[in-house]
């Protein structure tokens, strides 16, 4: 067995958090809310727009997340967007999650692992979100990639929709089905550890759900935690941090992610001044990270 | 509430099995198993593979089934071999279904729901497979779109890997998860049933796990199912076709995918005419179908 470096993506996470504060920037082009002063619907525009929003980003948040599906609908050119907005991101400095909630059998999640981690990858990111349902077996090939290249991988756990109860609330034993599954997942959080004392392996717990967050932290042990749900969602900031834990600044251990609160606020709808556009999305991140480190400091 | 029409996709889907028999190709470029006739690994390669493997089944089998890791790990360019090759398959009059497995929250689901069997769609699939991890609200966008154009969906259920156990197998109360994902699945049979009497809400179960797939059966009313695993997976004809019911020419209801065993037969591996790889490929495609077609007579 060789001996592996502290995970990159855990660190470089962990020190742009403590830096700058939790907030993850959601890149979700939703074709009815982007402004028309990016173009008529099309990848194009999301294009424009989610170049836009990571200028946005650079210098006020660490951690960016394009919304893969929403590019994917405009089929090839809408990956070639894609691709695009997360070559802008990394060169922005921000460090990619990019949410495509893959999972497959082995020989084909190596496929996908090589697609978004992998050296010769044409879409790079930092972190993919992949579904667990199919079991272990299909979650390794990602780990796997993350390990040898200081990547990271995200688990959807507990999500922050409603229809999360139907099936990851099921009790199985004496706990619900989201419990399993985080519990199955230490010896990868092990694996993919970084020198902070966070891995690499990161939890999906919603900020909808605080109670069960919090319950999850319980057997996640220092794996970092992607929340999804603050803002549009309906999961306030002290919601959102119940699964994080005492550390740096206060709570620690993850991002949480705002998408349309942030870069589609209502108020930057009908704009046709691309200054007016960039002054109302700075505003929304800024205050949106300040309420999180607000939060955090709280110390819960 | 308008009368809907009969589901289209599981009619024609029904039709053909009964013409033909129940095997379902899979269109799965693993690069390395891609003989050298066809050029060297890339998505051109892929792209060439595809639509030579189209040519074969086109008149022997009623579906194909590309698996769109293996694209997508060329990235855009990939994602444009996927679209060609789905667009080959509808011109040789074969069914696709998009092994994608997506998932995500109401609105992004919506996205991928208009990607893959919207009006617009750039890569145009008559069923994708869809992850149920998250929740019924997750698959209701795709329901509801193959409700409204007459297509399908294939839920995941029971898979054929390994791994599968690991969650889908847990106990919940007196029966394990994949049963509970089966029965709750009921009223969506029902929206997209087709005249023939079968739906095209269709349920993944592995030809690995043939008890399983009868215990699944039992809930599972009137759905099509998709089982992969039969072949190069280990699964044989008579455990492939164990959650089929009694029905047309002995037993019916549903598709048995066979990916490399077919199309990337080890006879065919280093093969330099493109004549020789026409007949191996031919042949296995043929030798699979009349093997599925002769224990759906035996009758089970």
């Amino acid at each position: 067995m060789t001996l592996q470096s502290p995970n990159v993506f855990a660190d470089r996470l962990t020190e742009g958090v403590r830096r700058l504060g939790p907030l993850c920037v959601g890149v979700d082009p939703h074709p009815a809310l982007i402004p028309e002063l990016f173009g008529s619907p099309g990848p194009a525009s999301a294009l424009a727009w989610g170049k836009a929003v990571i200028d946005r980003c650079a210098g006020r948040v660490t951690v960016v997340k394009p919304q893969a599906a929403l590019f994917e609908r405009w089929g090839a050119r809408g990956v070639l967007a894609l691709e695009e907005v997360c070559a802008a991101a990394q060169a922005a400095g921000l460090i990619v999650i990019l949410d495509a909630k893959r999972g497959d059998i082995g020989s084909t999640a190596e496929g996908y692992a090589e697609a978004y981690l992998g050296a010769g990858a044409s879409c790079h990111a930092d972190c993919l979100t992949v579904n667990p349902y199919m079991g272990l077996d299909t979650i390794e090939p990602f780990v796997a990639v993350a390990e040898a290249r200081g990547r990271g991988v995200a688990v959807l756990v507990r999500t922050s929709n409603p229809g999360s109860a139907d099936f990851q609330s099921l009790r199985v034993g004496d706990e619900p089905l989201y419990m399993k599954v985080a519990r199955s997942l230490a010896p990868m959080t092990e694996r993919l550890m970084g020198a902070s004392g966070w891995s690499g392996l990161m939890m999906v717990a919603g900020a909808t759900g605080p109670r069960e967050a919090a319950e999850i932290r319980g057997v996640a042990g220092r794996a970092l935690f992607l929340v999804p749900g603050y803002g549009a969602q309906g999961g306030g900031a002290e919601a959102a941090l119940s699964g994080f834990a005492p550390g740096y600044g206060g709570r620690e251990g993850g991002v949480v992610n705002a998408s349309r609160s942030v870069s589609l606020p209502d108020a930057a709808r009908g704009l046709s001044k691309a200054a007016e556009w960039d002054q109302i999305v700075e505003a929304a991140i800024e205050s949106a990270q300040a309420d999180l480190v607000r939060a955090a400091a709280n110390g819960g």
